[in-house]
């Protein structure tokens, strides 16, 4: 790139200034300068931008992933149900659409918030008599992702700090650091099927805290809390006046021995926003439909909290207004069967992955009870090849062409001047996740081709103390 | 809201500790405090949700609109085409839609950007010789709306300035300050077909300013801007370097004697971010389709932009995959006689619309060349009962039925502690913004009332030293 000083040619009576004034010559106008040296482009993108980091992507891109030659790749990794093909949303949900684009009702502008047609739907669909909600109540968003968006703009200013699970959905710290909010992890405890660790939890709370997110059923451990567990969370939230983002995109995505609560109708005190949304319980994310249901018996949120998601929802405006014209017909019309077979095989795949890694050496699976994903713990010592997850995950690329996603590690996409950015998928290190979406027999060959990559490469721990002299 | 007090009762042993500290106790964990006094919730919006103002919506919801019961009202204010049925889609863009659903191949997640192919058609669409783009070039966004988000989100940091038009569409202002981003407005002048006032917005220029938006054809004035001109704008951009967002939604909606020119077929050396969609020249706003396309032939922009877009769009994802499996076919396939019957009828209720109105005394309507506006200039000196444009308007509901945008005006809703949101529609006293886009009997009718109500009030000016005792 090359600066170039200009030359001002005055005509006419040929007055120059040293002032800078304009002046209008020849019909383009120039700076009355007698030299001005053109600036340098020089154009950097925002701080914003690049604070804005989703693991995930700089993860998958940045691994070395060259799959062995000899075996078909089988991504674990995808956290898209639909990419197999084995898992096709419902006819009707389609006709509804079609139905939606013959109406031609639905081309034009909704309110930013959604159709009022559309938020009754919603909240016909969620509202139940322990937390009753309206239409009123409901913020139709562009995806799930553009609720907790707009949820943790609305609750937080810069310098607040949230509160969000580990291992968990790596969306809350990408959105939060973008926006200067600070993020505190709590722990999920692998021995007690990723319960919060509540004393951890509540040892993070400050006069600082805007917000407890809480992910149920949880990505990326399929866990499903209990009635007791999800009170003694809101109990916390209540000692403390913390709002709750209750992110439930997998609600009632539960196998069938467990039960899902919604946090808001456990509830009476604390205010809570529950996003969710139609891509995983109706299997279409790319359709970009969400939800923020507004619970707030005691009108703790109030207009203000409302009023400010309206304000925010009137930036970009929300969702596609053909898949809201749908959502009435997709809600009410969708035959249990879909769901119940969505869920069967849901439960029946994560079983068979997980009995199968369960009686791998060096593995220790946790057994999922909802959502779509499981989480392996890897005894690193039994396998001194591999110096973290990230290590364990790629070589069973190269030498299985298994991908699965390693729940820990810094990126080397992260300049070390930025440690708040430290990225990690789940924050979690020596476990990596399983998406058990995929096809049944896809299932079977991953798992057995997991079996003999540890095999080869476990080394039992010789217990110290143990050894020859003794 | 009621404050409570908590007391903890301890279980067991009874010792207690004056530091805080958490115990287990009953499965639930406490505050080992004798007594905790329960916070209080104070929940209050953020300060981004707070500074996140749409003009169009608090003046449309803050005026008092009692429409005379006598006379069906007439609403010409909304920059929405599908309202009146009049102005539909073509079958062939429905089809498309319909097309991508039963394909059942655009129900997963597209990349962040939007799928490949889609990327692509939409580069081809508008790749020229003069302004090549390949599919690396298009970003897919969630309507032009959150094309305009992320442009500005990339070039600008919080405490920089941003030039947008005056009048001008408000959501530039809605988003910048939302963004903590300072805007200038420069004058586009009335008695030039809207031109900018270069001299104006060179002035305006400083080493905080990041981006320079240009908006045509523009709403709200319908003007389309000569070869000549844009070339005097990118002058202005080339000397300062200051990279251009062209918004350019109305791109091609322009009257048959007018031509359109995207900027960057103009420029070799000024990089741009040109923000489209589908929303007006489609018919389909609700559907929530835009993109930018990166103009960047001297890598000027470079990887960073690039990069930081990429990521900004990882946020909350982009547009509905079903209207990006549709758009190729959209592009490609409406027929050419869908866009000339549109702008065809755009240009006669356009030209109904201005004839009628230029025959009125005390209006001056300015004659629009492309887009679905025309602005019309009140001489307030000659209707002494109103105050303001918005006076002036209200007074035109309530007698005739008639609903016209005023263009300024601060809004009751802001309070006098915030003058940089000082809340006007397009910024521009004393005009008001007529939409085209009505049937044509109903234009009729409007005009024929608004002369009604003109001449009603219409007070001429006694020209001064014209008095009886001169
Ligand atoms: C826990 C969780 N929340 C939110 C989302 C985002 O959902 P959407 O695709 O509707 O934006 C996901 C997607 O994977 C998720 O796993
Ligand atoms: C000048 C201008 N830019 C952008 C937009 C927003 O377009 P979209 O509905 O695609 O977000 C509009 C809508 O009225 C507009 O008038």
């Amino acid at each position: 790139m090359e600066s170039k000083s200009y030359m001002v040619h005055l005509n006419g009576n040929g007055v120059h200034s040293d002032s800078m004034h304009s002046l209008n010559v020849n019909g383009g106008v120039y700076c009355a300068k007698m030299k001005i040296r053109k600036q340098r482009w020089n154009i950097k993108a925002s701080e914003m931008s690049k604070n804005t980091l989703n693991p995930i992507r700089a993860i998958v891109d940045g691994m070395k992933l060259s799959p062995n030659p000899d075996k078909a790749m089988i991504a674990l990794s995808i956290g898209d149900p639909t990419v197999f093909g084995n898992l096709p949303t419902d006819e009707k949900v389609l006709q509804a659409m079609k139905d939606a684009i013959d109406s031609h009702k639905y081309n034009g502008y909704a309110p930013s918030v959604g159709y009022q047609k559309s938020r009754e739907a919603v909240a016909n669909f969620y509202s139940c008599p322990e937390a009753p909600i309206e239409a009123e109540d409901v913020i139709l968003t562009s995806g799930c992702s553009q609720a907790i968006e707009l949820a943790i703009s609305v609750l937080c200013n810069p310098g607040n700090n949230i509160l969000v699970p580990c291992p968990g959905f790596s969306l809350y710290k990408t959105l939060a650091v973008s926006l200067g909010i600070e993020v505190k992890h709590y722990n999920l405890l692998a021995e007690k099927s990723w319960e919060i660790d509540l004393q951890n939890l509540e040892s993070l709370i400050d006069d600082k805290t805007a917000c407890l997110i809480v992910n149920n059923p949880s990505n990326p451990c399929g866990s499903v809390y209990s009635k007791e567990h999800l009170q003694d969370i809101l109990a916390v939230a209540s000692r403390h006046c913390i709002p709750i983002l209750a992110d439930e995109i997998y609600g009632d995505m539960v196998f069938p021995e467990h039960t899902f609560h919604s946090m808001a109708a456990l509830t009476t005190d604390v205010p809570i926003l529950s996003c969710g949304g139609l891509a995983k319980r109706w299997l279409v994310p790319g359709w970009r439909m969400g939800w923020i249901l507004i619970h707030d018996r005691n009108q703790v949120f109030g207009q203000e909290i409302r009023e400010g998601l309206v304000k925010l929802s009137q930036r970009i405006l929300g969702a596609c207004t053909i898949v809201q014209g749908a959502i009435e017909s997709i809600l009410n019309n969708t035959p249990q069967e879909f769901y119940q077979d969505t869920i069967g095989f849901l439960k029946s795949n994560s079983e068979i992955c997980f009995s199968a890694l369960a009686t791998i050496p060096g593995l220790n699976p946790v057994r999922p009870s909802g959502a779509m994903y499981l989480m392996v713990g890897i005894e690193m010592d039994s396998f001194p090849e591999f110096e973290s997850d990230v290590d364990f995950t790629e070589r069973l690329v190269t030498e299985q062409s298994v991908f699965c996603l390693p729940a820990s590690r810094v990126s080397p996409f992260v300049p070390d001047s930025s440690p708040s950015l430290s990225l990690q998928a789940f924050e979690y290190p020596n476990f990596f996740r399983i998406v058990v979406t995929v096809p049944e027999d896809m299932m079977v060959e991953a798992c057995s081709r997991i079996r003999e990559f540890c095999q080869l490469h476990y080394r039992p721990v010789v217990p110290e103390g143990n050894d020859l002299d003794q």
